[in-house]
Parts: C-alpha cells; sequence; structure tokens
C-alpha cells in the first residue's frame, strides 16, 4: 500500500491508481529545493513497492514546471562550504536516478519554465507532454557552473549533438522544439495538456501493471548490459510472465475477447 | 554460392543479386512462428557467404508484414511448460541477432500489420520502407507480457525515449509516424512501395559488395567498442580495402570515369 | 596566449576571441590532405590552453566545406606501401578524436561539398550550420573503400539506423536533410549564414568559458562513464564551479542584473 509522507514543498493526490505530484513553490517558479529534493525521494520511496499505484504524474503549481535549482539553499550551502555544494547536488542527481528507475510509468506536464534541473527532471520521464509556451533551457554555464546532475539525462534525452548546442548556447526553446528535439513527446495548447495526459493514462491503464515495470526496466537495462546475456534473460522474464497471473489473464482476455482485469 | 533451403512458410526469390524473402503464412498476418524463425535462419545461412547476393528483402505476403508472434506456437509451448517459452523467444531473438549482422545489406518493405516481433524485426533492417497505411505497435504489455527479445533493437532503433512511451503505452502509429520516429527511412503510398525499393537497390549495386559488408560491421562495432582501438583497427581495414581488388577497380573507375564493374 | 603555425593549407584570423579557420585549398574542394591534417593538429595545439579563445570556426574557402580525402596522398601512400596508407588514414582520425575533445565551442559553417573525411569532421563539431544548398554524403563504398575514421563519429552523429543508411547507399542530401537527419543544427540560405554565425557566437560568449570547456567534457564522458561514478564527480566539479571564480562572477552578476565579465 501506498505510505505517502506529510510534504511541505509538494501537494499529492492519489486518485485511480494515479499519483499526482505537483511541485508546490509556486513564489520561486518551484525551484527545486533541498527539502523537495528529500520530500519527491520519500514520495517515491513510498510507492515504490505499491502495485496499484500504476502512474506518477509530475507537475508544478501556478503555471510553472520548475525553475532550476534554489538559490536560498546555494547561499546556505555557501555558508557551510564546498562539502554542502557537493552534498546538495548530488542529492539531486540521486533523486533523478530513482525516479528514472521508479517502476510506475513517470509522465511529466510541462508548463513554463523548464530551466536547469527542471529540465533534468522532465528527461527522466516516460512520458512527457509539454505546453507549446514552456520555456526550456540550460542557463547553467551563463552562471559560471555546470549542468552537473543532469548531463547524462540529457544526452541521453536529446543525444549528444544537441546537448551540446543547448549547453554551450544557453539557447531558450519552446514546446514545439522540444518536440522537434525529441526532449518531450507531445506538444499541445495549454487547455490540451490534461486532454492528452486523460488520453496517456487511458492507454497506461490498458497495459498490465507488472508487465509495464519489467518492461521499463528491461528497456533501461539495454544500455548497460551487453546484448547476448541480456536477451537471455529476456527470454527467461518472458517466459515467467507467460506463465505468471498477468499473461494468463491477458491472454485468456484476448481470446474471450474482453478487457483484462487491469483495464477495467 | 548461394544454397537455399525449402521452406514452408517463407517464400524465395533470388535475381539479380538480391535475395527476396516473404513471409508467408497470410492467414495469420504472417506470424512469427518457430518454423518461420528456423527457415530465416536456415535461408541466411545459405548465403550468408555468397558475395552475388548483396541484398535481402523482407517482406509479408497479403499485405501484412509480420503480427508478431504465433498463438498456436505459444499454445504448444504452454504444453511443455516454461522451458519450451523461453527456447521459443530466445531462438526469435538469435534470428535477429543475425539478420542484423548479415553481411547483405537488409532491406524491409512494412505494409499492413507491424507488430510486436514484426516491429523488432523491422528494427534490425538497414533500409526500411514503409507503406503510410502501415499500423505499427508493442501490444504486449496489454497481453500482460514483454516484449522480450526485441527490447534492445527498439531501443537502439528509435531511442530510450521513444521506446519508453510505445511500450508502455502500447500505442499504434502509422508509417507516417514511424518516418518521423527514425524507425523507418521512406513512408510511401502503396503503389510507390516497390519504386522505392528499386530506387533504393540501384544505389546499392553503385557500392562495393565486400565494401558494404566490412562498412556495416563496422558501423555496428561502434557500438561496443572503444573509441581509439576501433579506429586502429579501422585504418588498417582502409588500408587493406585501398590495396584490395574492390579498391584498385574503384579508384581506377573513378579515374577512368566508367562504371565500376559491380555497379554494371 | 594562443601559439598559432605557419599554414599552408589552412587561413587562421583570430578575433574577438574566435579563431576562423578556413580549410583552403580551393582547387580539390578543400580535399584533406595529410598536410592539412598536421595543420589542424597543430592550430589545435596552439589555442587549446588560451581561454581567451572561445570558439574555433571551421568553414572552406570558395564556396566548398571539404570533399573528402585527397587522392594524391592516396598516390603518394601506394608508392610506399599499405603502411602508409594506415598511417595516413589513422592520423586523420586522431585529429577528429582532437577536434572532438577540444576546450572551445567547435563551430562548423558548411557550405557546397560536404562528403566522406569533410563530413566526419562536420560530425564531431558541437554546433553545425549548412547552407541549404550543401552536397553531403558518404561516396566511399563507391570506391571500393570504407568511411574508416569517420564511422564512429558519424554513428554518433545521426545513429546507427540513418548512418546505415547513408555508408549504404552512398546517398547525397542537401542542407534541410542534415537538419531533418540532426546532422546540423541549423539550415540557412548562403546569404544567412554568417548571420546565424553572429548569433550564435553571440550566444556563446553569453556563457563563462572555463564552466562551457567543463560542461562539454563532462557531457563527452557521459558516452563512456558509468552514471553513478560520474554523478559523484560531477557534484565535485559542480562545487568547485561554484565557488570558483567564474561561478561567484555569474552568480554575483545574475544578483545584481548586470553582465558578468566574460559576457562583455
Amino acid at each position: 500500500m501506498a505510505d505517502l509522507p506529510n510534504c511541505e514543498t509538494l501537494l499529492l493526490n492519489l486518485e485511480a491508481g494515479v499519483l499526482n505530484v505537483t511541485l508546490n513553490r509556486p513564489d520561486s517558479r518551484n525551484a527545486m529545493s533541498l527539502a523537495m529534493v528529500h520530500e519527491l525521494r520519500a514520495v517515491l520511496e513510498g510507492v515504490r513497492h505499491d502495485a496499484n499505484v500504476r502512474a506518477l504524474v509530475l507537475r508544478g503549481a501556478a503555471g510553472h514546471f520548475c525553475a532550476g535549482g534554489d538559490i536560498k539553499d546555494m547561499a546556505g550551502a555557501r555558508a557551510k562550504g564546498g562539502d554542502a555544494y557537493r552534498e546538495l547536488n548530488r542529492a539531486f542527481g540521486a533523486m533523478l536516478e530513482e525516479f528514472q528507475a521508479a517502476p510506475q510509468v513517470v509522465i511529466a506536464v510541462l508548463e513554463g519554465a523548464v530551466l536547469g534541473g527542471g529540465f533534468g527532471l522532465a528527461c527522466i520521464s516516460d512520458i512527457a507532454i509539454a505546453a507549446e509556451s514552456c520555456k526550456f533551457g540550460l542557463p547553467e554555464t551563463t552562471l559560471g557552473i555546470l549542468p552537473a546532475q543532469i548531463a547524462p539525462f540529457v544526452v541521453k534525452r536529446v543525444g549528444l549533438t544537441q546537448a551540446r548546442r543547448l549547453a554551450l548556447t544557453a539557447a531558450r526553446f519552446d514546446g514545439l522544439e522540444a518536440l522537434h528535439l525529441g526532449l518531450v513527446h507531445y506538444c499541445e495548447s495549454s487547455e490540451n495538456l490534461d486532454v492528452r495526459l486523460a488520453e496517456v493514462l487511458d492507454q497506461v491503464r490498458k497495459c498490465a501493471p507488472g508487465a509495464n515495470a519489467q518492461t521499463k526496466a528491461l528497456l533501461l537495462a539495454t544500455e548497460t548490459q551487453e546484448l547476448g546475456a541480456l536477451l537471455d534473460s529476456a527470454a527467461e522474464q518472458f517466459a515467467a510472465a507467460v506463465t505468471g497471473a498477468e499473461g494468463i489473464e491477458g491472454t485468456m482476455a484476448f481470446v474471450q475477447k474482453r478487457a483484462p482485469k487491469w483495464a477495467l
């Protein structure tokens, strides 16, 4: 069962198998504070083993997704010395690693500022839906700093060629260019964001939760595992899935021309 | 010389250096049976060492490419227990590995259903030509099972970002979207499929067979080999090619402003 | 300080932190000779440690970028035997490796012929601006030889799927298709090439030189390093940057709503 923490920086709403997580620091365009990083990690820990939660929807309050790292936390780290910066930065990266590996389908709904750390968070989503009017960008180098923790996720998302241009020019761009870059899957007018989200969630509900979790892990594993060994273990997973509860229900429902239990 | 097996599930036609392989189980939209997997592997084994066969064209009979795994084979495997599923699945993956590494240029001509295992087979082609009306999709997770053997080939083909959306939503899409996703190289009306195929084959015939086979192997090797070592061995291959029969004929034909022997 | 060599095959012009490097062998459409390879490596060695040089702009004289390897060098190597071919080829690849790793932002301005080795050189740029009328192509296999040293850079640039088609068919294409393939970042009419270049250089000047050099190295490292270790060292680099001269100047300028020193 989901075991959700009390949060100061997030709004949580669990409904019909979908956990809506809203970054909620509107005064700073939902800048990513250390507290927010901790709460996001606690939320994920709380739902990770709950197969009833099939999707996580990440979005921001008040018209922005996330404007990047929080300046006040930076100032606080400065007082504590260099190690504090390192720990602050690395904790954010650990959160990205964990969300990328979440067994649930992670959907990002992007509006307004999607900058720096917010850009990185968008890059680990399984499905990203952007408003046309989004402002994407990697402003770090204009501040004399680095897009440090997000670098590998940005490269994986848009490729080395585009990642270099975006990081070395700090160019801003909108939702349509994000679509062309392959950073997001959909670009919508603001009023259509929720329509698209509902459509995507309907598709996700037709897929078996366990099969989806295993498939996601398998797709991620292809990036690091050697081909032959990966195919060997994939064949074992396939055999287990076909003979398991979901595989039996899914193929039976198909033959009987009815919806499987998880799609109801 | 090509040594082609007798096939029950495939139609074979070798003409002018091009082996046309047609998946021919129209009653099941050319679903991939274990017999078909065995026959495809035997066909490839029969032409692998024949430099006169310069391209393999894969297509499906009666308006469909391939609708995925065969349900009857699944039922047969169920009777034999879990190991049979694993072996069935892994044999399909081995066929994909072998076709990806074929020394010939592999061209897929895609019509109708390109689903599951058929989608995976499309992903290992060197050149893919899709009809606009194609129906692409990864329906596995809606059946409670996994796109197990095809996962690495799909990720390599369309990238991790799109692979996740396609596998975790089981979305269907057509030839034009396949073109935008980079899954295929051309999207054509049905009547233009063969025109495009002929054009591509003309291009392939202008390229030296041995140089093409080595270049293909080199491109595939870039995915797994360390850069410096790869460039070292590539330089040796280059020197061997320039001083070899094809290199001498090709550069001489260039200077003499005539077509090289292989392009006649 | 920049220590630029005398060059026979290149025109050099250092102005306002930008080193313009023009391939200048117009009689052969700037074909890449061994002398040009040596001079390019010497130029890079001369500016590598000069933080005042923030961008390298590569272009070709007289309306062409680079038509590939030089035929006369090939003939000379033939006289010396196979080892000479290997060394000639490998030196070109070493130049590509070095330019890819240049701490400066490398911008390619592409016109006319961008073939073979010229195509490979375009592939290592951080930002590529192509004229619509460019002629891109990999003609090697039509000559019976291999795109040997450029293979890994082409695959990294356009992906394995497109690299296979381009190399195995030797297809020619223009600037707009190069944009669609993700090979270049901009496609412009010939008269707009310099406008776009000026705009990109303005963006680059807003980014701190040291931060840009480190970010570029970090982005390239994501392709070979394991994720966790990379994020650990990225966090250390982040802490060092924030507390370093550029980080202090950049964040202070941001707070004070003024341009940082490097952007003047």
